[in-house]
């Protein structure tokens, strides 16, 4: 029989756009023994985990929690619970994860409008909102940070804009929670979906999301009608019960409520990652952290720009915790990236669909945002540049980075 | 701001049906630092995990690779991606998992037929095969061991005779994998989900399954029917294209192929959790596994007889790695089930449905299928009967067990 080695992995500088780096302090936490799912230790920590995730994402909501799958789970949960068949909705693209949100709304049944921007570039909110008023759709839904990009998109206005139509607006903040301020309640959001790997820093598998009455009375509705029909002997339409048990909302709220429904059992280790997570990302502080990550994307792109490099991107939209660079021309990028990795232990990412082999992506999220990684990661693309006989301005990089710190009161 | 102190979960001697305690070794591995999800090391974990997946699913079949959410995500996958709207779902119900079989495949649009047998009883093989002729199923989906009435049922010829109809025959082995022995390619069985929580002693959050060539054959003619709607331009008629993103194996299947395909981002942590706990499992042997859970449930009912208890469900189909016992009249179970959890650290089971009330379940199940623990709860549940006054035969249990024990050689 075939033999398996021991797990070590190799430590990596983990620089791209997620999953990054996990806080030793989290991969403590999965070391833990387990607790069963209805251990009253446990379900303190569920109950923990929630009020952690109401201040994450600045928001008075009852329902915050995370769906127990990777980010899009909590999108595809979101969407499937609150999307009845012949639903019209609008999703504004301006890059990769647009993409996927409109194709998770045809699969539950959605007539789906679209309103495109070219990617590098962000949509005028104005424009937005002028298109919710000509669709009138149900459900607006939209990227915040689009790390296919790297760039991030104000949502100013358009949170009333869905009120004027009584439409829902849900908001896939998978790159930008915990890393840029998500308002949830001040900017009028009636649902918004987290990730875990990104700036949270803690490992793919769980997807947070919260969600207001807005939200709850529509999975309500479709939880009563479904009941009245059942009781009449009535089949059930397909597409009007929701599609999915396991991202059934109704379902899920009544397991993470008081009540305490069985539904999935939940998952106990990724539940004390996230808790680990977030109580490092309160201890920090929400707007300590976003200025980390602001100081160490300046660092980052000081460091680019001094090395000859070209951003991507309209710099006015530019999302703070992934950089995108334009590969110098006749250069090879996976064999930078290949060298980044076998020689310097450091993973950048390549990129997506129209940008595939134009750029390479930087992230700067969560625990791998850190003055060591970026000055490694400077030196390293630097050398390896140069290597390639690439014209870069070497020496420069470092030094200019080292001075955004020094100003910073940090070098 | 509130505080959220250090996570410092009790140690439980966890006897339930899942989740059950996990071998110090996984816990290590999920401490490890992450790997980004295309680095070649970590594809190669992925490589590894699916190899062992066969063996332990005991298959040829090329596709075997774990779901990233709990069980219940698993028995979705394969049931969203192979359910057209208007297929007829045939579910055999001997518990309360049948009835989960049930709902999902209603929600994907399936018309069910059922067959029913009461809880604590299993079908005789040739009752499934009467209906799967009279009924011409698309589709058989059913449980091979419930955890809800502690009961296994056979599924001898039941491969064969949907072969016989053209249907597909979905099992439900969350239970069981890891266990008691699962023969997916010997019984011609189509498609299997396991789970991660019970027998294989990995925590929640991943659902290994494995499906065949009949399976992704089906799953493949959606994509070619959708591809070509799309290319003419016609909508998809709504449930024609699988439902679901997350869970679609079309899709699922080109990300853990050498095409490498961009989906979710692999959760990376239950990924090294899930190779380790399939490792152990390798390392200690399949058949050995087996008779170990055989050997720890015959002590459990040695001694638990010897108290005087009477088991719930049919001896001739019990499941070896649940025992449900009946509550003693006039005894609070869950007044019992309190006083293990707060004086002995023992967490056992209540149960669902009609069952609500009258039985507890002990799991004995993967790493806390041990003789430690199975002597710890014989001893515990003696002295709390005895605390509340129930009239048990004390002092019988731990000799009954410690002489099944000396029987096997390991007293």
């Amino acid at each position: 029989m075939k033999t398996y080695k021991d797990l070590s992995p190799s430590l990596r500088t983990i620089m791209t756009p997620g999953p990054v780096e996990v806080d030793p302090r989290v991969l403590r936490s999965m070391s833990y023994p387990i607790l069963g799912q209805f251990d009253p230790e446990f379900t303190e920590l569920m109950n923990e985990t929630m009020e952690m995730l109401r201040d994450v994402f600045q928001t008075n909501n009852q329902w915050a929690f995370p769906i127990d799958g990777t980010s899009r789970s909590g999108i595809e949960a979101v969407l499937v619970s609150i999307i009845e068949p012949g639903d019209k909705v609008l999703v504004p693209i301006y890059g990769r994860f647009g993409h996927l949100l409109v194709e998770i709304s045809e699969r539950c049944g959605a007539e789906v409008a679209i309103i495109e921007q070219e990617w590098g570039t962000v949509f005028d909110p104005i424009d937005i909102v002028t298109a919710i008023e000509r669709e009138k759709p149900t459900i607006v839904a939209m990227v915040h940070g689009e790390t296919s990009t790297g760039c991030i998109q104000k949502l100013d206005g358009i949170g009333a804009a869905c009120r004027e139509v009584d439409a829902l607006l849900v908001v896939d903040a998978v790159a930008t929670i915990g890393g840029v301020p998500v308002k949830t309640d001040e900017w009028g959001l009636d649902a918004v979906i987290g990730g875990t790997q990104k700036c949270l820093s803690v490992p793919s598998g769980m997807s947070p999301i919260t969600y207001n009455d807005r939200v709850e009375a529509r999975v309500q509705r479709r939880k009563t009608i479904e009941r009245g029909l059942r009781e009449k002997g009535s089949p059930v339409a397909i597409g009007k019960t929701v599609a999915s048990n396991y991202f059934d909302l109704g379902m899920l709220q009544d397991y993470w409520s008081p009540k305490r429904l069985n539904h999935h059992t939940e998952a106990t280790t990724m539940l004390y990652a996230l808790r680990e997570g977030l109580r490092l990302v309160l201890q920090e502080g929400l707007e300590e952290r976003f200025l980390r990550h602001k100081r160490h994307e300046s660092a980052l792109v000081a460091g680019l720009q001094a090395m000859g490099l070209t951003l991507f991107g309209d710099p006015l939209c530019k999302l703070p915790v992934v950089t995108c660079i334009r590969i110098p021309s006749g250069v090879d990028g996976e064999a930078v990236r290949s060298m980044l990795l076998n020689s310097f232990g450091i993973e950048i990412a390549s990129s997506f669909g129209p940008l595939k082999g134009q750029i390479w992506r930087i992230g700067t999220m969560g625990f791998s945002c850190n003055q060591k990684n970026v000055l490694h990661v400077l030196g390293a693309l630097e050398a390896t540049l140069h290597w390639y006989g690439v014209d870069v301005s070497v020496g420069k990089a470092l030094q200019a980075a080292l001075a955004v710190y020094a100003l910073d009161g940090e070098g």
